[in-house]
């Protein structure tokens, strides 16, 4: 078998693959490209068993062959070389002869027997949706996952169709974040369960590129450009979050963004201690935000402007939740939905545009003294 | 004891001392700033016991004293800050009280006595050097620096002061490098070793501003504008590196560096078992450079133009030493001097400026075959 390729064009397509070769693993098969030249084609694809990424460009070649090629090693050699024509050569003993102009090369590769079988998701179930209407989608919510593994479900990113539009839900039982992008419009009326690793490298292939979306009841599959990313789906069922958001919280305060993640950022500094904790006392136009580190005897407290409709209430977060919540919030403006210290709060902007909606939950905890 | 700053100004202050604050150490008081605070400026300086940092801005302030405060909180408080005026104000309770226009933060301090004495250094002997001739002697220099403390005067830099000028010398027993800046002139003949951590930290302090050097059995002082760098000395005696250098490496190879080094970066993907080795076989105009990483079963070869003045020579390297001396060498042309496959091979630069003189040497492995 041979073929000849330009360096840069095959660069860019591993370049594409190697985000699925996972960095460690004990199954050391799957720090390979599988290459399936096929009819004119080089298919190239990577799986860690959770997903999978799989493209193709063309070469003129002799014959059809499969083969397992050690996929660090054949990127960082394509990468480093300047522009040039490579040939491509299989040697008798199981060698791959990469030849250029000043160099020769030769990579052991091995049977693809051994190599897992990537799953194929039916194109029945098709959903259109803007590579950056689903990268924002991805940006405003990811952070909320839980990172703890006693609930499988809240691990991950819940895709939920419904008539609204398409929903994502993100909770690790101290807040949760709920985005809709209403521009997706669909028959389906499901629930589906994304991954945390699937999200983190899917938002990095997301650009202007409209993706399609295919979905089977084991994996979910993302059609960008001529790259497939394909990634398994968490069987489980998504809790059911709507019991958890309050209906009635009347006191509604307003403040600007940046002011209160500035003066958040600062309060981080005091709040090492166990509790984390940060003390919000709101009256009708001023907060006082608060921040004590007994171990070290270091406090802070700070003065914000907000308008305030309900009675004064002091109430407590945990600082970094506030931090990650208010940095993941655009506008200039929000508005927090308050009821009682012990009730859990809503954040939202002020402004939305009108085919979204965001909403941010909050648990608080319960104040020192 | 009271006085106001600006948060800008002492933000720029305080970010010239926290390098020399340890990330990690068993003494927690070298997590502080100790502040000096006497007779209208604020002295700042800092150590861990090896470096240290001192610089001073000018505040009204009604009384002298001096305290310990926890430095990365105080850093990270006031540059979270926008500008603004900043009132400290100590209290009875050992605590600093910093007030802004919107906040109070407060901070315990401790009492200076078990701050350690910083070194003062004696300003008899006297060496000035542009700030970025210093620096161009460190970034030529430092790579070679031992990584073990097996023999302490190699984990050092070399500051020789000679009728030739200012000499830097580093070597690991690998490789050493000697570099001269003919400029600085001084009477002195004199040796110093500086430690490599006060190394890495003066290189980030360095720009256009002159540096005035003072020495002391002990220790070396670095002057830059409003700045003092202080750090020990290794109290110990420099190999006598002249004897390694060979007088009669009569073959002469002359090559293009950055094609050399482009093959390297390639060779260094093959060379990764243990031997880690690259190969050179060398003849009138060509260097075949090839290496072998036997465990995975691959190898590459690649050809490179030379003028080459000797006999046909195969003569083995250390993948990652070449790619250190090749990367700190300047210039389009190197020369490689060869006289075995066994000793050491000096590589120079084809052109040097007329104020300097650039040496590096390498000692060759033996080869697999």
């Amino acid at each position: 078998m041979q073929f000849n390729v330009n360096s840069k064009v095959l660069e860019k397509l591993l370049a594409k693959i190697i985000p699925a070769v996972p960095a460690r693993t004990p199954m050391p098969i799957l720090e390979n490209f599988l290459f399936d030249i096929k009819d004119g084609a080089l298919n190239v694809c990577a799986t860690d068993l959770e997903i999978a990424l799989r493209s193709s460009i063309n070469v003129a070649t002799d014959e059809n062959i499969k083969m397992v090629i050690p996929a660090r090693l054949l990127f960082d050699i394509i990468r480093s070389l300047n522009e040039t024509q490579i040939h491509f050569e299989t040697e008798s003993n199981s060698k791959l002869k990469l030849t250029t102009d000043n160099g020769v090369y030769n990579i052991g590769f091995s049977s693809p027997e051994d190599f897992p079988a990537i799953p194929t998701v039916s194109e029945e179930k098709e959903i259109v949706i803007a590579g950056k209407d689903l990268k924002r989608l991805i940006d405003q919510t990811s952070f909320a996952m839980s990172k703890e593994d006693m609930r499988p479900a809240m691990t991950g990113t819940l895709f939920e169709f419904t008539e609204e539009g398409l929903k994502f839900v993100t909770t690790d039982g101290h807040r949760l974040v709920k985005f809709i992008n209403k521009n997706v419009k669909t028959d389906l009326i499901e629930q589906y369960i994304v991954p945390e690793r699937a999200i983190s490298v899917l938002t990095k292939l997301l650009g202007e590129t409209d993706v399609k979306m295919y979905l089977s009841k084991t994996n979910i599959s993302f059609h960008i450009g001529d790259l497939e990313f394909i990634s398994r789906l968490i069987g489980e069922k998504y809790p059911s979050y709507n019991s958890v958001i309050p209906m009635e919280n009347e006191n509604l305060m307003k403040v600007k963004t940046n002011e209160l993640l500035s003066t958040i950022k600062r309060m981080i500094l005091f709040s090492t201690s166990n509790s984390k904790q940060v003390k919000f006392s709101i009256t009708k136009d001023k907060i006082e935000v608060s921040a004590e580190d007994i171990d070290h005897g270091s406090n802070a407290k700070e003065n914000i402007f907000c308008e305030y409709s309900g009675e004064p209430m002091d109430i407590g977060f945990n600082t970094t939740y506030v931090n990650d919540v208010l940095s993941h919030i655009e506008g200039d403006e929000i508005i927090f939905k308050l009821h009682s210290p012990t009730k859990a709060c809503i954040i939202e902007p002020s402004v939305v545009d009108e085919n979204e909606d965001l909403m941010m939950l909050l648990m608080p905890v319960r104040l020192n003294n």
